[in-house]
């Protein structure tokens, strides 16, 4: 008999594992040697196991790591500069001159804040829009997060990179610097189509076929955008991208939240992936996605946050809560968007919409380990009687007290490994008063 | 030169007293003796008071605490029993089953951590009715929170009292009883029009009239039972009460989602006080209450949980930012629900909704010391431009690290002083093998 061994255990919970099955292990383990995880199975089944760390869940839930397929992470700069104002005056009189003041170093101590969030509210792997990317990657590759992240491409000229022929230069050196890493995937991201002529959309999905990357755009947020899109192109913002040609199935669609039943019959026919944002569309009161109806057509739905300025965090279980409840009064029907249904868009799912399902999003042996530890020893989650209802509807990203990136322990009993909190908040502290003007 | 003293200084932390200025003290500090607050003001201007005790808020925030004006504490019992179901599947197979199961002591446990739940997300004050409330009554005040409390009555036998003529008899008795208690309330607590008779519902009014206590019911909450009163009566729910002589100012009316425009006439003409209750009308898919429409009108509008096992945990903060997001979105105006409009409902509008505006919901001299402290020094509550974004966008109740129900430290460092916390929830794990079984 030849003994068994791992780098890391992690052990004495509640497994779900988000599998296929959706199977899952009371009093099990998870077994995990370099990135992968190599074994999962009841706790005593590992009792012969040579471990070199043990890593204890005290009882409670061992899952996946939550997956945040759309957000702005430096945005965390501007958390709660401006709120309760409508769309144009937020991003006019606040969020634009917030944002003509952005340079690669603001936006790297941003990012790097929003890993902080993210990792201690549960979040093991984030996609990200914005500028100055290379510093966002970096700041990912710093705290240990898995991400996908893309140099936000627009007709006009970029802070970062100037005129968008240089934009695509920046992202295609992006993609060959991070090709290799086995953290960061680079993405095309051309805003959206009414800040992107056809010209671009296009260069831009033929950047993404060639390097064989996620295609990220907004698509469909606000009624204002579809109007105006039919008014210059005779289509709206989907069939405009079908007519061309840029719908394909590795294409993530953040948002779509005003789609008519011929926009879904696309996006299911080219297998787009949708990125879901209620918290985001809520509070900007931009609509409600038809997510139920994207679901029974069969569509790929993650969960975003969007950026924390129109939000104002990242905890996705916050967000997991606030649609699981906005689609049932929405729909009026109590049913749709159930526990299982959120959990599920907010790991497996949410990994295949990022073109990363064969490597992360559950717990499978062969899988990089990415996961959490949820404490549910506290009030709030007594008692237990389904872990999965306790998930989305009571537990909060202040509950995971554990997180393993690529198989590296990123926080431990809610402390940080990989990045010093008091300095990242310090650092962003600073840029307030400059922003503030 | 008279020494000022206080028994309690809680300083160093930016004061917001929800005074009818909305005052904000930055370096702030508040004074207590006894029950009361005895004086507030910048931190520097209490260095020569005598004073007993220092509560550092370390830099954070210092407010009124959170108002739950509609709860059914003891159904933490219940806490994800059951979820995404249909109302009538919900309660009729899970719901009345289990609860056929309560006694006075199980009461008792729920209730207990509920008030445990309730002053760790920073809530001090909360408005319950269910069965067995003499055990609820006992629970807050073991726990040391403000509460109004009142037996549920309705037409059938109740698992408690019997016979309504003895619902009656019970409430009395609590009133009496408890009379002279600085926390505790009664009320009078029918449950609703559907489920009480017009003579009920007269003799619940007339009770409280002559005991000058709150009067509490549930109204108008789904589409079914304003059909229902309808064909039955000919009426709206609120027109049923308001023929009934029922509507008045110390009329606690929860719910109140499905109202028409005389609806919210007759609500204003009696000056009826309304509890939001936005997550658990959205996860039973009971509709959206037209609370800023009510808010327009002039009405006193206050925010509850309802019970958790719809909702399904107790936290204030999470209820607020659902409710602000929720309004926005669903009048298609990011202006409604503002931050300001969202802390007051949930601190002063909450106290008047209970009829205690004059004793608590606001940090002002004279008033009962009800306060909580928020650590702010957290990645996502950072940068801080304007803490009522962060209070009502951000924060959860794992951000309140310390609390003062009149004028007593009921939590700090996140630590109950009142409850034995694992004891608590031991009790409450025991219950449920019984509720499932």
């Amino acid at each position: 008999m030849t003994i068994q061994s791992a780098e890391l255990l992690v052990t004495n919970g509640t497994v779900l594992t988000l599998n296929d099955r959706d199977e899952r292990i009371e009093n099990g383990a998870v077994a995990i040697t370099g990135e992968e995880i190599v074994a999962l199975g009841r706790a005593d089944g590992f009792s012969d196991w040579q471990v070199g760390r043990t890593l204890d869940a005290g009882g409670g839930i061992i899952m996946p790591g939550l997956i945040n397929t759309h957000t702005h992470a430096a945005m965390t700069c501007f958390r709660g500069l401006a709120d309760d104002l409508h769309l144009m005056t937020w991003l006019n009189d606040h969020i634009f001159p917030a944002e003509a003041k952005l340079d690669r170093e603001k936006v790297c101590a941003g990012a790097l804040l929003a890993c902080a969030e993210m990792i201690l509210s549960g979040t093991t792997c984030f996609c990200d829009m914005y500028l100055f990317e290379e510093a966002v990657a970096e700041a990912a590759k710093h705290a240990g997060m898995r991400a996908v992240v893309g140099e936000v491409l627009y007709d006009f000229p970029s802070p970062n990179y100037g005129p968008v022929e240089q934009g695509f230069a920046y992202t295609e050196a992006l993609i060959s610097r991070w090709q290799a890493d086995p953290l960061i995937t680079i993405a095309v991201e051309p805003h959206s189509p009414y800040l992107c002529a056809p010209d671009l959309l296009c260069r831009a999905a033929d950047l993404a076929r060639r390097y064989e990357v996620p295609l990220v755009i907004h698509l469909s947020e606000t009624e204002n955008e579809v109007r105006q899109m039919v008014e210059k192109y005779g289509h709206s913002p989907v069939a405009h991208l079908a007519e061309l040609d840029v719908l394909c199935a590795n294409l993530l669609a953040c948002h779509c939240v005003h789609l008519d039943d011929h926009d879904i019959t696309l996006l299911r026919q080219f297998d787009v992936k949708v990125s879901h944002n209620p918290e985001s569309n809520m509070k900007l009161a931009s609509g409600i996605a038809p997510v139920p109806q994207l679901l029974d057509a069969g569509i790929c739905v993650g969960l975003g946050t969007d950026g924390c300025s129109s939000n104002n965090d990242l905890d996705l279980f916050g967000e997991m809560d606030m649609a699981a409840k906005l689609h049932k009064v929405a729909t009026a029907d109590p049913t749709v968007m159930d526990a299982r249904t959120m959990l599920r868009m907010c790991t497996i799912e949410g990994a295949r919409a990022l073109g990363l399902g064969k490597i992360t999003g559950s717990l499978e042996p062969g899988k990089r380990a990415d996961l959490i530890v949820i404490d549910t020893d506290k009030p709030h989650l007594t008692p237990m009687y389904r872990p999965e209802s306790h998930l989305v509807y009571a537990a909060r990203g202040s509950d995971v007290t554990a997180s393993v990136i690529n198989g590296r322990v990123v926080m431990a009993d809610r402390s940080l490994m990989t990045i010093d909190v008091e300095k990242a908040m310090r650092a962003v502290r600073r840029i307030t008063a400059e922003i503030r003007g």
